[in-house]
């Protein structure tokens, strides 16, 4: 019998995009459901009762939950197809600081320098800034975080690359201009067929930003 | 040649004790090297240098970081011996799962159980308590997290027991009463001999953040 496989998603979320990603770098076909995340579905509720949260990957009817789990789950499963974690043990538990690393840092500050102004956003930048900067280094000269293979930490951080227009719009700056490195590397990525079919386009991802800020602007406002 | 094992630690930290109750399941000899926090010493910040926290696994010269990722470096390379996840995919998947919600959820309630007063300290201790009915429904009634093999998110856990008195007296609820499978579990972990010798006494813990607090007081109150 075929697996079963569906992946409750949400096109902007980079945590959706990391899974996507893994799905297609091991050729695997499965059905993906886009979630109302004002209105979630009840079997979103059902199936991620802890976190109520995209992505769950549901794999022949079992849940999988939180994106850098789904993607050691994908690995493990599918573990014919390409390797998205080294076999040795001390470069996975490296791949797995990285990822980790990007998971606390990269998407709370990334959040700050689009939805804040003043003190708190330049704060913000600041720290994004630092991120990059060791980020930039531990790619080195490497073609990939996964040194020539594309891999665990490469999925985890390229999906933020749909957000970069929105963060140098928001935080006015320039990351091609202060970090050539990953910016040329985030190229490289999106030239795999895997990542350019999972990953928005940034004007997309600007445009629906700013639709959300609208939005929640009366609500933000109500607040004070 | 022999392994070259040195972990820098803190005795209170339940992320130091992870790593201690996972060496003593594996019979991993190593050089324990306690860290002053107020004072890092060079090593660790030359091993860590990015979160510069302990606990931090350095095997054969080589660093490892973060706690639950220290853990399954562990499992992977001393692999012949008790195994703290299990082999199936989805079994290891609900494992991290179980692990991680630990780590973004106890830690952080249980430091404003025991920091703050009032309304902040009402909301965290009945967040906790959510938290420990999630924990016991998963738990059921196997012996261990793990089922029957007491492995990674026992490990994850466990070394919070050492703050229950200091949670109880300080958010003035008793767990033993409103969580008495979670008691009875903590105290069947505490027949390990690995656990025993690793999570330090209750009441040593208690000391060890009233202490704290009182040299952080005055601190507190020059913010105010």
């Amino acid at each position: 019998m075929a697996d079963e496989v569906i992946l409750l998603d949400f096109w902007p979320s980079p945590f959706g995009m990391r899974v996507r990603i893994a799905l297609a770098e091991k050729g695997i076909e499965y059905e993906g459901r886009e979630e109302d995340l004002s209105n979630k579905s009840p079997l979103l509720l059902k199936m991620n009762p802890v976190h109520k949260q995209i992505p769950v990957l549901i794999h022949n009817a079992k849940p999988i939950s939180e994106s850098l789990i789904i993607l050691q789950y994908i690995d493990e499963v599918w573990n014919q197809n390409h390797k998205l974690l080294p076999s040795d043990p001390y470069q996975r538990a490296n791949a797995r600081f990285w990822a980790d690393y990007i998971d606390k840092k990269i998407y709370s500050t990334g959040r700050l320098v689009c939805g804040t102004t003043g003190e708190v956003q330049e704060r913000a930048k600041n720290e994004l800034r630092e991120c990059f900067k060791l980020l930039e280094a531990e790619l080195g000269n490497n073609t990939f975080f996964g040194g020539d293979m594309f891999g665990l930490v490469d999925v985890a951080l390229i999906p933020f690359y749909s957000w970069f227009f929105s963060l140098e719009t928001a935080g006015n700056f320039s990351i091609a201009d202060e970090f050539p490195h990953l910016v040329a590397w985030a190229k490289r990525c999106m030239q795999r067929e895997s990542v350019a079919k999972s990953v928005p386009d940034q004007y997309k991802v600007y445009d629906f930003l700013l639709d959300l800020k609208t939005k929640l602007q009366p609500q933000l406002q109500q607040q004070h």
